[in-house]
C-alpha cells in the first residue's frame, strides 16, 4: 500500500494542491460510476503528476483551444479519458459539469475515449494504444518544423511544446517504437512525455508479459530519460522543468505510480483499471482523501477558483503573443502573410495552373512517376505540403528535388525520411495535420498499407488531412512476388469510411488525384498508383479523342462513348487502358461498349443520382468491371446481371506482363465476357 | 573500401571456406542478373557470416526438411532471397541450378522472396520486414513449449536452435519491437538472430533515419547481445558458439557488414540493394574474389563437394533422432502417442463429443462467452491448442481455466499472455503453427485486427492454421465509442483470400465456428465474437424449431424457413435475431420470409451451386442483408434488387442499445425494407 495523497499532502504544504489533483480522482470515480463503464484508475494514478503538468507548465487558453501557438498535450493512454475532461472542465474549457455527467452517453461530448473535434481541448482522439505518442512526435515535427521556417529574432511565432502521458500499453505496441526512435534521431528536443508506470495491465501485472527495461531502451532512442515518483508533485516539477532545459533529446519521464491511487482496496489492481470502482468502495476512497463531501461530482469552489486561473493566464499568454504577431506583421509581412496561408492549409489563388499538362502518348508513364512530377510542380505553391517516405523515396516518387532531407540540424529541408517504419509514418503524419500548417504526405508500397491501416483509421475517423502514396498497385508490380503485391488492398481501403481513394488510368488522372487529395480537407487521401507505365491518353474535346480527365473529379465518369452502349465497361488505374482496348474489340464485333473511368468510388457516391444515373444507365444492364484486384465490392456498380474480372487470389513471382496474362486480365477477355452478356 | 574477402582468405587461411562464402555472392549475382531484379547486396554481405551458420551450426537434414528436430533458419530480410535460394541449393536441398536459374520466373521454385511451401527448406515467407524475426519468436516459443512437454532424461524429442537473419529494416519495424520484447521476457535461449549491420538502406545510409543504438535496445529487452565483423568467419563461429552457451537470453549478434561485398563499385552502397549489378561490375567482382570462371552461375566442384556434406551430415544427425525416438517410443508410449498426435494437428477420433451443448435461452449468453467455454470444453481433448490474448484475457474468454501461465520459467502453463503487442502476436502465432506441433490461437478486439493484418496475411498466403479470437465485434460493444468500435473489420477481414471469417449467431453456432477453426488445417479463421449477450435460440427437427446450427458448416444455411418464401433476410452474428424478428413482423403482414443465418461467407462460396441455390433461390429477389457493419460486399448475396441495412459510418460512444436504435439495426426497419421490395 503506498503513501496515501493526504499524507504527503501534509508533508509537502501543497494542500491545495492535492485538493485538486483529488478532485481529479473524485470526477474520474465519479464520472466512471454514473456511465457504469469506463476506466478510473489511470486518472487517479495520474492525477498528481498532470495537475503539476497542466497547472505549472502548460501554455494553454481554455477560452481559445485553436490559438496555434498553445502547448500540445496528448492522452495516449486514452481509456483514462476522465482525467482529461476532468482537467479540461477544471481549468475553464468550454466543457460543463452536465458534460461531465453524460460521460459515455449517446449525443455527449465525453465519449469514452477523447475525439478530436468533438470535444474542445482534445488534441488527438485516443484509445488505440501507441498511436497517442506516435502522433505526438508528429507534432513535436511539426513545431519544429514551423519553428526553423517561421522564428525570428525576437519573433518566437511557433515556440510550444509537445505533452502527453502514455502508460504501459503504449510502450508495447510496435508503432511506438517506431515513432520514439525517429524522435531520438530527429533530436525533437521539445516533446516531453509522462510515461505512467503503473505496472500494470488490463490482465494483471505488468510482469506477466512487459519486464524490459523501458528506460534503457529509451535512452538506446537517444531520449533524455528520468524516473521519478509520480505521486510526489515536487519530483515530477523538477522534472519537467528539467525535461525543458534540455533541448537536444525527447523526454521521458518514469512517473512510478499506483494505479487507482486513493482506492484503499483497488490501488494497484487491474480491478482498478477498467470498470467501476463501485458505491463502497467511492465512499471509502474519498474518505481517505479526506474528502470534504460525498455527493458525487462535488468540488471545492476553491479546486475551481485555483484552477481556472488557466483562463486568466492563458488569455494573457495568448493576448501577448498576438501582440508579437502584430509587430511580426509589420517587421516580417511576406512571412506572415505565408504563416495566414500555411495556417489555414488555403490553397493560393490559381495554385493549379502549376498542374504539369501530360502529352499523349503510347509509351506514357507510370502514375507513380507522374505523380512525381506533379507533387515536384506543386511543392513550391503549396508550401504547406510536407511530407516524405517509408524509406521508399525513388520507388515512391516522393522526393521533392532540390531540397534537402530533413534533419536533427537540418529542419529546413522538405524531404521526410521515414525510416521502414510504415506505421509511426501515417501516425505522424496525423500528427503533423493535427498541428496545423502542414498538409502531410507519406509513401510506401500498397501492399504496406496494412501496416498503416491503423493510422488511416485514426485519420479518416478524425476528419484530418493526409495524403498517402500507395505505389506498386497490383500484381503489375511483377518480380517482387505475392508478399509485395497487393490484391485486397484497395477494396479493404475502399471499406473505410471518409477515405477517398483515388486510382488514377493516367498521368492525366494523376494530377487530377493530387487536386482531390488536396481539396478533401476534412480527411485522408490514398493514391494508388502503377510501378509500371501506363499510356498516356488521348483526351480532348475533340470527336475522336477521349474525355478530358477532369471527369476523375466526379469518381467516375465516360472516358470513351459511343451512342446507344449496349455494355458498358468499368475500370480503375492500369486496367483502364485494357477496357479501352476491350471496346475496340467490341467495336470490331458491332458492340457498342462505353468504357467509364472509376478512380474513386467515394467521390462518385457523392455525385446526385442524376449524374450517377448518367454515367451507369440503369437500362444498360449487360456491364464488366475489370481491376488487377478483388473483384469484391464491384457487383454494387456491375449489378446482379454484370460481370467482374479480378484477381481472386494472392498473386506469384514473375514477370508483370506474364502475370496479366496468367490471371487473365487481357481485353480479350473482357470483351468476350461483355458480349457474352448481350 | 572494406578489406576484400580474398585478403581476409589469405589472413584466416581458410581458403575454401571463403571460396563457398564467394560461391553464395557469385549465384546471388548471376541469379539477380539474369532475371533482371532483386536484391543481390544483401547475400554478398551476409554470405560469409551465413555460410559460418550453415557450415558450422545448423542442424538440418536437406533430404528431409520436414524432419522436426531441424534447426530453424528464418531469413527476415527476405528480399536477399538468392542467399537462402544459393545455401538450399549448395547444401543439397532438392532445388536445382536450373531453378536458381529461373529466378523470379512464373512457375519457378525460386520467387522474388522466400515462400514457403513453395521451396523446400524455406521455413516461413519472408519479404514484409519485421515478420520473419517476429515468427522466428514463436518457432522457438513452440519449441521451448514441446520441449517442456515432450523431453525427458535422455530423451531430447525437441531441442533445436531457431536462427536467423534480420536487417536494419527489420528492426526498425514496430512488429519486431513487440516480438523481440516478449522473447526477452520469455527467455527464449535457443532463439539466435544474426543482424546483418550494413548501414544501409534503400533511401542510402541508414544515418538518414535510423540512429538509435540497437544493441543497448536490445539489451533492454533482456537479450544476448554481441557485435562483430561479419565478414570475419573466427569471429561469427565464436559469437555463436557463445550464443548457444547463453540459455537465459536470446541472442543478436550484430555483424557489421559491408552490402554488396566483393563488388569494388557498389560494395556499401544503396546501389547495391535492389537492382543487378549489372554484366560489368559483376566481371569486376568476379575478379576482385579471384573468381576461377566468368561463366555466369559457375560453382567451383569443390565448393559443391564441401557444403553437400550435409546432406550426409543431416541424414546422420537424423537418423540418430529417429533411434532416440524408437527408443522414446517404448519408454514413454503415452507421450509418443500424443507427440504424433500433436505434430500431425490430428483431433482425436470423436473430439467433437466435448463440444459444449448449449440450452435454448431468450436471455443467452454473448458469443464471446460460449467461445470461451467451448475452448474450455476443447482444451483438454486437443492438447496443440496454444494461445492467449494481447492483454484481454478477461475480455476475449481465451483463458484455459485451471492452467498457469506460461512464463520463462513455467512453460508447462497452457496461457500466453502476448501483451499489448497484437501485430507481434499474429506474427509470434505464424511461427508456432510453423513450427509444427501446435494449433496456435490469439485474441484481441475486432477493431484491432487493423493491427495484426499483415500477419493476418501472412497466414493466408502460407495456409497456415492459426485462429484469431476476436471479440466486440460490433457498435454492440457500446460505450468504449467508435476508437473501438468495428465497422469496416468484418468486411475487410473477408476480403483477404484464404482466411475463413467466421460471425456465429449464438451459442450453438460458435461451437461450430470453433470446429470450423480445427478442421481448416490450410489457412487462418477469424472468429467474429460479439460482447453483448444474443439469445440461444432453439434448434432442432421439430416443425416449430430453428434448423440446427450443423448448418453453420457450410457458411450460410436457411435458419427460419416458411412455404414459397417471398422475401429472404440475411444476416449474421448478434444480427440473426434481428431478422427472425423481422420475419416474424412479415409474417403479421401476411409476407413470408426466410431467414439464413449467413456466418462464413467463403464456406458458402466453397458449396456447389446447386446448394447455393437451394438457400438463395434465383426467383426470389426481395431480399434484405443486416449487419451491424459497413454493407460493403452484401450486394453479392441480395443482388441488385435487394437491399443491405449497415452502418454506414463510425459509431459513437454510447449503451449499445441506444446505438442499434440511433443506427437502425431494428427488425421494424428490416421488416419495412423488406416490404418495400414486394
Amino acid at each position: 500500500m503506498s503513501v496515501s495523497p493526504t499524507e504527503k499532502t501534509a508533508r509537502t504544504g501543497h494542500e491545495l494542491d492535492y485538493l485538486c489533483a483529488n478532485a481529479i480522482r473524485v470526477l474520474s470515480m465519479d464520472g466512471v460510476q454514473k456511465a457504469k463503464s469506463g476506466h478510473p484508475g489511470m486518472p487517479m494514478g495520474m492525477a498528481d503528476a498532470s495537475y503539476v503538468l497542466w497547472k505549472v507548465f502548460l501554455k494553454h487558453n481554455p477560452a481559445d483551444p485553436a490559438w496555434p501557438d498553445r502547448d500540445r498535450f496528448v492522452l495516449s493512454a486514452g481509456h483514462g479519458s476522465m482525467l482529461i475532461y476532468s482537467l479540461l472542465y477544471l481549468t475553464g474549457y468550454d466543457l460543463s459539469m452536465e458534460d461531465l455527467q453524460q460521460f459515455r452517453q449517446w449525443g455527449s461530448r465525453t465519449p469514452g475515449h477523447p475525439e478530436y473535434g468533438h470535444t474542445p481541448g482534445v488534441e488527438t482522439t485516443t484509445g488505440p494504444l501507441g498511436q497517442g505518442i506516435s502522433t505526438a512526435v508528429g507534432m513535436a515535427l511539426a513545431e519544429q518544423y514551423l519553428a526553423t521556417k517561421f522564428n525570428r529574432p525576437d519573433f518566437p511565432v511557433v515556440d510550444h511544446y509537445t505533452y502527453g502521458i502514455c502508460g504501459d500499453g503504449d510502450l508495447m505496441e510496435g508503432v511506438s517504437h517506431e515513432a520514439a526512435s525517429l524522435a531520438g534521431h530527429l533530436k525533437l528536443g521539445k516533446l516531453i512525455f509522462l510515461y505512467d508506470a503503473n505496472k500494470i495491465s488490463i490482465d494483471g501485472s505488468t510482469d506477466l508479459a512487459f519486464t524490459e527495461n523501458v528506460s534503457q531502451r529509451f535512452e538506446a532512442y537517444g531520449w533524455h530519460v528520468q524516473e521519478v515518483n509520480g505521486h510526489n508533485m515536487a519530483e515530477v516539477e523538477v522534472a519537467i522543468a528539467q525535461a525543458q532545459t534540455e533541448t537536444e533529446r525527447p523526454s521521458l519521464i518514469v512517473a512510478r505510480t499506483h494505479i487507482g491511487q486513493g482506492s484503499p482496496n483497488k490501488v494497484d489492481t487491474a480491478k482498478a483499471h477498467g470498470e467501476p470502482l463501485g458505491d463502497d468502495e467511492i465512499r471509502l476512497t474519498k474518505h481517505a482523501l479526506n474528502w470534504p463531501n460525498e455527493t458525487p461530482f462535488y468540488v471545492p469552489d476553491e479546486v475551481v477558483t485555483n484552477m481556472r486561473r488557466a483562463v486568466e493566464t492563458g488569455a494573457r499568454q495568448q493576448e501577448e503573443w498576438e501582440v508579437m504577431m502584430g509587430r511580426y506583421r509589420e517587421a516580417h509581412p511576406d512571412l506572415a502573410q505565408l504563416w495566414d496561408q500555411m495556417m489555414a492549409r488555403a490553397l493560393p489563388k490559381d495554385w493549379d495552373a502549376v498542374l504539369p499538362k501530360f502529352e499523349p502518348s503510347e509509351k506514357g508513364l507510370a502514375t507513380r512517376a507522374a505523380s512525381g512530377q506533379t507533387l515536384n510542380a506543386l511543392a513550391p505553391a503549396i508550401p504547406s505540403l510536407l511530407g516524405g517516405s517509408a524509406d521508399l523515396h525513388g520507388s515512391n516518387n516522393t522526393m521533392i528535388k532540390g531540397s534537402p532531407a530533413i534533419q536533427a540540424d537540418a529542419f529546413d529541408g522538405r524531404n521526410l525520411h521515414f525510416g521502414v517504419r510504415e506505421h509511426g509514418m501515417g501516425a505522424i503524419q496525423n500528427g503533423m495535420a493535427l498541428h496545423g500548417g502542414l498538409i502531410p504526405y507519406g509513401g510506401t508500397f500498397l501492399v504496406f498499407s496494412d501496416y498503416v491501416r491503423p493510422a488511416v483509421r485514426l485519420a479518416a475517423l478524425m476528419g484530418v488531412q493526409s495524403i498517402y502514396i500507395f505505389t506498386h498497385d497490383s500484381i503489375g508490380l511483377g518480380e517482387d512476388g505475392p508478399t509485395h503485391q497487393p490484391v485486397e488492398h484497395v477494396a479493404s481501403l475502399r471499406i473505410i469510411p471518409n477515405v477517398y481513394v483515388v486510382r488514377p488510368a493516367d498521368a492525366p488522372e494523376t494530377a487530377v488525384a493530387w487536386r482531390i487529395a488536396l481539396e478533401h480537407k476534412d480527411g485522408p487521401t490514398a493514391l494508388i498508383l502503377t510501378r509500371q507505365a501506363v499510356p498516356t491518353l488521348d483526351r480532348g474535346t475533340d470527336a475522336n479523342q477521349l474525355t478530358p480527365a477532369d471527369g476523375a473529379l466526379r469518381g467516375a465518369y465516360v472516358l470513351r462513348d459511343v451512342e446507344n452502349p449496349q455494355v458498358i465497361l468499368l475500370a480503375s488505374g492500369s486496367e483502364v487502358q485494357i477496357a479501352l482496348e476491350a471496346a475496340q474489340l467490341l467495336a470490331d464485333r458491332q458492340i457498342a461498349a462505353r468504357v467509364v473511368s472509376f478512380p474513386c468510388w467515394e467521390l462518385f457516391e457523392k455525385q446526385d443520382g442524376a449524374y450517377r444515373e448518367s454515367v451507369l444507365p440503369s437500362q444498360v444492364t449487360a456491364r464488366v468491371a475489370i481491376e488487377a484486384g478483388l473483384p469484391f465490392g464491384w457487383e454494387r456498380y456491375v449489378g446482379s446481371s454484370g460481370n467482374v474480372i479480378g484477381v481472386e487470389t494472392f498473386g506469384a513471382s514473375a514477370p508483370y506482363k506474364e502475370l496479366y496474362k496468367q490471371y487473365g486480365l487481357t481485353a480479350e477477355r473482357m470483351a468476350d465476357a461483355a458480349a457474352a452478356l448481350m
